[in-house]
């Protein structure tokens, strides 16, 4: 058999195949089974000098109750049209204005806000009502109501930013989303604020609490207690050579993740530090919250600012650097990877 | 401002959006956060006595060493050319002649095996071989090395056929893919064939094993016993309205599922039944070890024969009929559902 | 001051703070916190040979209906009085005669019986008769009704004893006891002999089964499959110089332990076997089912022969030889001591 | 046969047991398997009143250093010379005056301190000391060095009373005691105060920590946050009928108990809480930190006020009161019970 002939009777063959949906493996084997990770996703800084202006415009454009949620997606060019930061998560940044709501729902997806710019905005998880100020970290858990709204201008209200991040990408390639709007634009709230911190966040739970869900009790993680962990940890010389000092958000009732999708890190980089490189098969995104730095990814280098957010896509070698004594906060898909046994890390 | 006038302000601002690698959440919410879930993949069927050709046809068009794995991949219609049968897993049936060998490699993806045509193959996996038996269920874990073959025609040799089961497509949503090859075609034999069964198998372990990796440390669940527990259960009396009598297949050093992304299970239908509806965010692919019978898929009828298989997407409505005593084995994602909290199951 | 002076202070101090019902630590300390554990409990071995007989006699010197459980207690000479073997463990012999019937009840105190001699008694546990052979390993679950009974002489009934293993003792020093009779002499038996095991020993489990209980969901573990696979490793050449060949019995359903406060070990020395030196935090009762051989307790040998028990207390060095082809089944505290982290090992 | 004779022959059967350690299970059944827990330790209450002078006599009588600890231990009633407070527990007043040293040792008995009175002296834990003040409730784990001390009388010394309670009596019926002494009287100090509580108690993990242990990483509980707990809790109406606002400490890596064989609580009884009747298989050992109240304990009524120590053995019916706004600390062997799966509660 020559090869063209051999070529020919394959190609008849793959003919057949395809009209029975059978596809010859050995085409396509070492794109399935690739040697090392290659996301589609890729490296990627949205500059806040850029961004906060077309977001305040998005006010204009829109309002929040048209809109639902009135947020710019943050889309990797790697993955246009996909409404993806990384293969698994979403990033968005959302205005809410003073005196608008957004309106109630409900969906499978687990949702973080990450306050960037503005103060006295609330959500509403579960009946109680959290304040927002710039440096909380909150969460909106899988398949609880909340709303999200801003005191009036003359109630003191003013516009506020936040960093959506959520796993719409992952729920859809599980197949798992489902949503639901609540009758009314907000929920009844029956807690006073502050309730679930007191209940949960201090080392402490309600005697006959019995955990029934892997995610946090505590919607709010509030800047002033972080900080002051990052802090007396940079006091006390605890300084990693890859991470700085960092930590990780917890549920308290568990001690495991905040949500059972989403990793949430808060580190501080010193003015000077240059970090080792490092890389892990979760993706992950940073928004900062003080300082100026540099992130080299994949071997390019990303200048940071306050509020800029950045994209490390998975298994990419990334190093940190900062100029000023620098915050920066992330998220990532690492509980999946944990939970599937997939998580796989390097530092050199 | 006229409608008119607002569409164009708002496709203009879009125009500047995309320049910044941003988008209006407002135009897709719906589509990114929907009501139920709506997977790409449809149900179907592949019947035996069509693809069984094709797939003994594979054996003159490529050898085993060539192909590396001489497998035609089960494409699911609605998800062309990504070689998935469902959003997170992959299906294709593999040929084995006398005499050949599938050489050594390991990869992070999971593997499962079960065996449709055809005995006395075998499969390495951590320096044991199993001989693959029909009905029987094997597994290659992650990142183990493994290499299947089949004694040359004038030991005994025969054609054997098996359904690969794998994660491939979750992987590569996830990025989590790593693969090596074995130096070697095959790998060395250090342990006699069943020494894990016996070590593993008897509701009894190790006195000193610590369990360090979810996934199971037996390699084959023979078809014997699991038609054995099947058979008993049935003469108990112990038959479901939606299931017949089914089980699930254990990792016995924890009770979990015998791969961390994967669940497998057997069930038997007995003559003239005719099951409720259920339906899962799970999908679910199924192989006919026996019998005749009937899966209603959301509305459409598939007619199944020994070795067919069918696929039920998440979310999708099935019932099952059977007209004779019938075997099925099925295998889906449910542990990744479970694992991230997304499990959610209906029955009418 | 004068040391006489001091004591006569001290002493009338002393008297002082024992009508407020005070005591001083520093006089009780060393023994209160000790270097290393000291059991009251001694080594110590009950043969077989002359226990036999005894076990025997209880059978005319009361009814098992009077008895309610006809049963000789091996007390620890080191605890005299207090029907204990270990601190926390309880063995006793129990003899059923042909047509008797050991009344229903149930308490918190979870048993093993381990079978001796004779076949064909069977034991009751939630709805399911299971019939002893020697070697069996039986459990009955804290509070879930059991009864034994015995085939009369004319339908094939012979007198069977078996080994009871308790955590009596535990349970009395945790005031945790509770226990009930039932109404009748028998509970009403729902499921045919075998269902359990065939629904969760095959290394499957019912669908939709969940797991709310510790406690292994098969009664029974039978000789011949722990056996079959001690023999199987055996000549695979896993021995280990310490243990022989040993596996733990498990639940199936969790690979944790059967019972959440009794171990139970099955292993086989070769003959010619002369094991190395271990010691434990738990402390281990020893049942011999075949061979001859020596365990030597803290420097004293003690001989054994089949059916002997003997038993080695907390921390005690011990090690096993063998002069024949040896089984031995053993029972032990160590759930109570892994779960506590108070496991602590030692091998020489 | 007579009864008499009967008797006669039982009772020579009786002898020829003990002469093989043995006996008759029929003679003790109902005392080994009670209906209900049928604890020796019987309720009582030490009224600071009365022991606070012979505490601080004991300051006179013996040095701390002589006394390595200088504690009056406080003894059950009904377990006399057995230094325990329950079956499980132990419970004693220390004392440490200014420039004094408690030296170090560790040992596997689990302990804490709750400061009663005084402040400033230090407990050293793992390389790191922590300042007592009232209310504080501290822990040294399991085999952790620890030492206490006190500033000298011219750096602001003054006499510091806490209750220590142990596991002793537990950790004896277990066999699983082992301690040791350090070198030197003080433990080398290598992290500043308030290091573990920045890395762990801000509901925050450092990035790459394991879980290895069960047991809290950190040591101190501040009765500060635990009161800000309350105090909110109770000003949002959460007041149970039986244990008015009422919260566990827990480990904040895992969710568990802060230390794997002791729970403790604190609570809140504003004043005119009558509570209701509760029991359950955990005794309990409670410290009154502030107000005036009584406990009915079995149908007994102990009157409560500041500092008083009181004891609820296991299974006695309690029920709390209040006159004055009242906050008490307990602790229990409630973890004990949970992992073996014997704890048992009953409200009414």
């Amino acid at each position: 058999m020559t090869i063209a002939s051999m070529r020919e009777a394959r190609s008849t063959y793959y003919e057949k195949l395809g009209e029975q949906r059978l596809s010859p493996l050995w085409e396509s084997l070492h794109h399935l089974v690739p040697k090392a990770p290659q996301p589609q996703a890729v490296a990627a800084i949205w500059k806040y000098s850029q961004t906060r202006d077309l977001v305040i415009e998005a006010g204009a454009v829109i309002s929040a109750e048209e809109a639902v949620r009135r947020v710019l997606v943050l889309e990797n060019p790697g993955l246009p049209g996909k409404a993806s930061i990384t293969s698994t998560l979403y990033a968005g940044l959302q205005l809410i204005l003073p005196g608008e709501i957004a309106p109630s729902h409900r969906h499978t997806q687990s949702a973080l806000r990450f306050i960037v710019e503005g103060s006295g905005a609330w959500t509403a998880v579960n009946g109680e009502r959290t304040t927002m100020r710039p440096g909380d970290f909150i969460i909106t858990p899988t398949w609880t109501w909340h709303d999200h709204g801003n005191p009036a201008l003359d109630q003191g209200g003013e516009p506020v930013i936040w960093l959506d991040g959520l796993d719409i990408p992952l729920i859809a390639s599980l197949n798992a989303g489902f949503a639901e709007n609540y009758p009314e634009s907000t929920q009844p709230i029956s807690r006073p604020e502050g309730d679930s911190f007191a209940r949960f966040g201090h080392n402490m739970l309600p005697v006959r609490h019995r955990v029934t869900d892997p995610t946090s009790p505590i919607f709010s993680y509030p800047y002033e207690r972080t900080r002051e962990a990052l802090d007396e940890l940079y006091r006390n010389g605890d300084l990693d050579e890859w991470d700085g000092v960092k930590l990780r958000y917890v549920n308290p009732a568990t001690g495991g993740w905040p949500m059972p999708t989403i990793a949430t890190f808060m580190q501080f980089l010193p003015a000077g530090f240059s970090g080792r490189t490092y890389r892990s098969t979760d993706a992950t995104v940073y928004c900062v919250v003080q300082g100026h730095g540099q992130a080299s990814i994949a071997g390019t280098p990303f200048a940071f600012e306050p509020h800029d957010v950045f994209v490390v896509p998975a298994w990419q070698p990334v190093s940190l650097a900062a100029s000023m004594d620098s915050v920066l906060f992330s998220y990532s898909d690492r509980p999946v990877l944990s939970a599937l046994n997939l998580l796989r890390e390097e530092r050199t």
